[in-house]
This record gives structure tokens, C-alpha cells and sequence, in this order.
């Protein structure tokens, strides 16, 4: 199978999308992988999969490479007698962020008929926008942690008590959030998060509060990761975040009660099943008084999550082969053809 | 003001997109029109303005114009000795249904940095699907009807009282939409509904209640239509409807006191900003016991709503210069800099 990687994008989250595609070569190692930059212009390129590395991006040398378009079918380099197919089996989007997180890549696939593993348009927008997870959350009768929200337009005012924890309603890998421990420290966390984006979320914050991820798909059955327990340092910033996108290595199991196991995989069940179809994805939860709470979706999650299962190779070829189809749709003018008969008439 | 009117689509409204695009010509008469046909098999075509009538997409002949490729920042007519940019200043999205409605073309226009009208890819997804946009009209403290909603796989029940009207979340103009009068009729609207989507929305169907529909869009300020109160047959079957999206004379505004059009204004308001920048759309309103209720938005209403404004022309101009900036990001590889001179220290 032909897989090809898609990363980069125009994104806060850029870079470790680049960590994340380079991991996946040693992780895919029995797979033909052929690698496609989105440049930080939008543009993209067909890499080397033997030459790539973190340097050849940062240094710039990616232009060099062959540009390509998206033409119904297909990704093809343009050259001076005609144009040349990309041959692949399937896309895997990796662009953790925006372009990848936000439906641009999921509606560029789905528009130019090329097989993709992500979340369809839907699933990015409801899984980007920490708000609208809160909805869906809700919708799907998955508990979720309370929640206020604030437009940077907003009076920035918080009913709620301290500590509180501020995100930027958009973005992942922790960029632009903040634990506030009281009144002092508000406006500069909001400052902060409103760098990134106009909205943000704010929910109390719970400490030692356990948290366990779960990442899984659905292909023709259930396949589930092992349940981590995340190490956390009150919560990762940004660099060691980043670190942690070239995980390849496995780690070991949450300690847990198979009870809570089993509730943690039925949330999980209920967020993916039908809306994530196609994809696979972490979800985060929060344990509290022995009940599971929603945290975030992780729609792309970091270096794919690979280092919490068993068979990540072979789960990724079976989502491949079990993608959502869209429905077909067939344009047959009978409207206009009925109205050209009766003006005929007439 | 040289405006792309991008119509056509893989979309069950495909023929409606038609007769709006044409309408387009009628309406916009100081403006310099180039037409980008979609067509059911997602390519681009350049349509002659002089030359577009209805015939010209249902014989086929369309595809004897020349093809277009979507590249960073512009539609391109490739040719033999490179490619010809296709100069125009912003995009209008006049897709109804799918590719238009469901976030693929503002993802695309966005993605390849083309100035368009249109929701954008958030605000399409939670208008385009029904039972999102009650979890919208919640959160925003606008009431909406009530509801139930069912998936092809769940048990078909219904616990609402008759009679009912039930409608596939993700498409407009009628199409698979039913009253349904007792238990009785009820297999076959739902057979029908899922015919067109594997989601419906089901909500009690109230005889003879007020409607009314305003349209409108924030430019410097709020520029609202006349609220037309809808002639109605119950409803407008999809042929009725068809009809009316060519629709180029003005319509007489509904005969309501001042201090429910506010009403209306403002529910207005409270569902287009901040979400619905950069668009022109049509909300349709219940209004029982002098309450007001959101039935539905449409974000690209058929022929742009024109009849409903005093100066649709000007309007347009207007929001083409008012249209959101997706926010600046800038990569500058700080992060793979460092580790590179991390690495170079050990």
C-alpha cells in the first residue's frame, strides 16, 4: 500500500507536524510512503521520502522540490508535456492544527476524490473548536467538564472560581493556554490566549485530577489503543509537546479497573460512531469521582498516536480500506429539461 | 468590481445553482461577471458570460470550455505555454447544497487565498446541518422548535405528537421533506428522507404557522432585506421552489409592527455575528405568540435573496470589501532551530 503523508499546513503547529511525518518512517516501515508538504504558503510539494529531515524545511531547501496541483483524482506535477499523476492507495492527513484540523484538507479530499484517512469536515470543525465539542458532548449525553466563553470583544469577565484554565478555543498542543490561580493573573492569560484566537474557553481547573487518553478507530470492528495515563507536569508546554510528537516507542498501560476501562471505551464509542468514521483519533478524558469526562478530541492527534497501539501499521491499511464513501449524488437536468419543454411549448 | 460567480456543484441543487447564476447576470448589470462552473463531476470550467444559458449545462456542451486548476491565490487556465491567471477580485459561492453549503468551496477558497463571499467553513457546517444549528440557536440564546432526530440505524420512533415534518439534516429547498399526518405515513417520509441523507430532523408541524424571512449581512453596518412573509402551499415543493430561485422582481414586505421586525432584526444579529462574516444569508423565522424561533438558516440562499433588497448590486460591493482576514501565521522553525543546535551541542 501507498500511503501518502500530508503535513506541514499554515499552522501554529507546523513544525511538530513535520516531527510527527518523519516518526511515521520509522513507524510505517513496511509501507511505501511518499510524503507532501503543504508549505506555510500553501503550497505542495512532492518530498523525497529518502532525503527528508527536519533541516530541509527549516533551511528552506523544500523548494527545490516538484510543486504540485490537485486535480480531480489526483495530486500531479505539472511539466512541459503534460502533467504526471502522483500514484498513492490513500492520503493520511497529518497536519495537526489549522488546514488540518480545521476541514480545509478533509474538504480538498473529498471534493477532488482522493481516499483519505481523517476526520471529514463535520467531524474537524465539531473536534477544532473546543466550544462546539462541548455541544456534541453534550448532544451525544458524554459528560464534559463546565465551561465558560469569552469573545475577545467580550467584557472579560469569569463567574467561575480559581484556578481556572483558559484555551484558545481553536488550537491544540497547549499553545496559548494558561492556568489562572486568581483575579491578578486573568488579563494576561487572556492576552495570551487571544494572541491565538478570537475566542476562548474557560473551565475550572482540577488538580491531580486523573487523566487518561484513549486514542481508536473503527475499521470493521472496534480497535482500541491501551489507556494512557499521561505524564504530566501540571500540563506540557509547547517544547516538550513537541518532543513528544516523535514518540515511536511504547508505553505502558494505565493501571485501571477494567470497569473504568470499559466506560472509558463506551465515551469514546459514542464521540467516534458515526461522525469519525474514517479517521483515528485520541480522546482525552478526565476521571472525577469515578465518572469520565469528556476533555478535548485530538482530530490528528501527535505522530498519530502510533505508540499506543499493538499493530499500528496494519489498523492504519485496514482504515484505509474501510474509508465512509460519500453519497453519490447524480445530476441528471431533468428540472431544466422540463422547463426547456414547457418554454418549447409555450 | 470583477466578480466570479462559482455555481454548479455535486449537489443535489445542482440545477437550482443554474438558475441562480443566471439570475445573477439579470440582477448584477454594473458588474463584470465571469462565471466558474462546478460541474456534477467536480471540475472547473470557465464559462463565456455572453454565451450561459441553462441548455449549455444540461447538452453538455460546457465541456467544451476550458478548464480551470485552483493554484495558491488564483483560478489558472493551464495551456501549452504555461498557465493564465483568471483575474478577478472575489469569489461569490452561489453552490447551493452540497460542496457549496457543506464547507468544501470556502475551505478551498480559503485554502488557496482567493477573496470569496461566503459563509466560512465553520458557520457553513452549523448552518448546513439542521441539527446543529439548534445547538447554535441554543448557545446563542435564539429558540428554535423543538425536535427529535434519528439516524438510518436507530429504531424508528417517534414520540413527538402528529402532525410532524420531517426533513434530512443536511439539505434545503425541500427536498425530502414530508408532513406526516399520523403514525401511519410515517415509513414511508422516513424511507423518502433517507433516500437524500442518513440523518433526520423531526419537528411538530404547526398549521398555519407565521413565518418570515429576512435577509442580510454586516458590511460597515447591519444592511437587512425587507421580511417577506412566504407565500406558502404548507410548503413549496422542490419544482415550486426551483422556480423561485430565479426570481428577479421585488417582493412586497410583510405587514408587521415595527417592534416585531426588531424582534426578528435582532435574532438576525445574534446568528450572523460574528460566525457569518463575509456572507450574505437568508434566516427563516417562526413566529408563535408573538415569540420568536429560528426554523432555518440558509447560507446561500437561492439567487442571493436579491428581490429582497433595495440595492442587492451595492450590497454586494460592499461586503466584498468587508470581508474577513483569516489571522496571520507566521512559521519561522524556532523549534527544529533549536533542537538542530541542541543536537549540534551533544
Amino acid at each position: 500500500m501507498n500511503i501518502a503523508i500530508l503535513f506541514g499546513g499554515s499552522s501554529f503547529e507546523h513544525e511538530i507536524s513535520i516531527v510527527s511525518a518523519i516518526t511515521m518512517k520509522k513507524v510505517l516501515k513496511n509501507t511505501v510512503l511518499t510524503y507532501i508538504f503543504v508549505s506555510a504558503d500553501r503550497k505542495f510539494y512532492l518530498i523525497d521520502s529518502e532525503k527528508i529531515n527536519s533541516k530541509l524545511f527549516s533551511s528552506g531547501a523544500y523548494r527545490k522540490s516538484k510543486e504540485l496541483t490537485l486535480k480531480q483524482g489526483a495530486f500531479v506535477i505539472d511539466g512541459m508535456f503534460g502533467s504526471k499523476t502522483v500514484e498513492i492507495d490513500v492520503a493520511l492527513n497529518l497536519i495537526h492544527g489549522r488546514d488540518g484540523e480545521d476541514g480545509k484538507i478533509s474538504s480538498m479530499m473529498e471534493f477532488f476524490s482522493i481516499p483519505f484517512i481523517s476526520p471529514r469536515t463535520e467531524a474537524s470543525i465539531l473536534s477544532y473548536n473546543k466550544l462546539y465539542t462541548k455541544f456534541l458532548a453534550e448532544s451525544l449525553g458524554v459528560k464534559s467538564v463546565a465551561y465558560e466563553y469569552l469573545s475577545k470583544s467580550d467584557e472579560r469577565k469569569v463567574t467561575m472560581d480559581y484556578p481556572i484554565i483558559i484555551k484558545p478555543v481553536r488550537l491544540g498542543s497547549s499553545i496559548g493556554v494558561s492556568i489562572v490561580r486568581g483575579p491578578s493573573e486573568l488579563e494576561y492569560a487572556l492576552d495570551v490566549a487571544f494572541e491565538f484566537d478570537s475566542d476562548v474557553i474557560i473551565e475550572p481547573f482540577v488538580e491531580g485530577v486523573k487523566e487518561y487518553n484513549l486514542a481508536g478507530c473503527f475499521t470493521s470492528e472496534w480497535e482500541f489503543s491501551i489507556i494512557e495515563e499521561p505524564q504530566k507536569e501540571i500540563f506540557l508546554d509547547f517544547e516538550k509537546k513537541y518532543m513528544d510528537f516523535s514518540r515511536d516507542s511504547k508505553v505502558l498501560a494505565a493501571d485501571i479497573e477494567s470497569s473504568l476501562e470499559r466506560k472509558i471505551q463506551e465515551s469514546f464509542k459514542k464521540i467516534y460512531d458515526p461522525l469519525f468514521l474514517g479517521s483515528i483519533i485520541r480522546c482525552d478524558f478526565f476521571v472525577i469521582e469515578d465518572e469520565v469526562y469528556l476533555n478535548e478530541i485530538n482530530p490528528i492527534p501527535g505522530s498519530m498516536a502510533n505508540y499506543l497501539f499493538d499493530d499500528f501499521e496494519g489498523m492504519l491499511k485496514r482504515v484505509a480500506k474501510s474509508l465512509p464513501k460519500e453519497q453519490k449524488i447524480t445530476v441528471n437536468y431533468q428540472y431544466i429539461h422540463s422547463i426547456q419543454n414547457a418554454k418549447g411549448k409555450a
